[in-house]
């Protein structure tokens, strides 16, 4: 399946959330990762991510797809994913 | 179609990208609109946020789906559209 996650975390936090994702999924800018994982690989992710964060505070949103979707960008594309792949 | 939007625009920016996808998609969290839209609300939001962008310094993805996807949440729902719609 292919996730896009979005996050909204305390500053606190926010390092530990980006580089444990930076270790599944794709950088795409500024608060958002997306990818490909299996079922258990995102099983892993909430669970890390729960343990990371205050779950009072911070929310995460995470986009379940069954392929890459379409995208477009508008402005400065910060990780030309699309080439790297 | 439905769409994801999610920005990275310089803090001088911001508000004017925020108040403007209020008016044609519903919140999430920060930095993050969705929505069901036309064809031609796409290309017209597309064309504003050009107009508001500095397309050197901001970024902005959209993310083009068939229908509104699945999702799940950690930590606290900033906005539970699901409960509105």
């Amino acid at each position: 399946m292919y996730i896009i996650i979005v996050y909204d975390v305390n500053v606190k936090r926010v390092n530990k959330v980006k580089s444990f994702l930076r270790k599944h999924l794709n950088w795409i800018q500024n608060s958002v990762f997306e990818g490909e994982v299996t079922e258990s690989e995102l099983e892993w992710i909430k669970t890390k991510l729960s343990m990371i964060i205050n779950k009072e505070e911070d929310a995460i949103v995470i986009y379940k797809l069954k392929s890459k979707p379409k995208r477009e960008i508008i402005g400065i594309e910060k990780n030309p994913i699309d080439d790297i792949i």
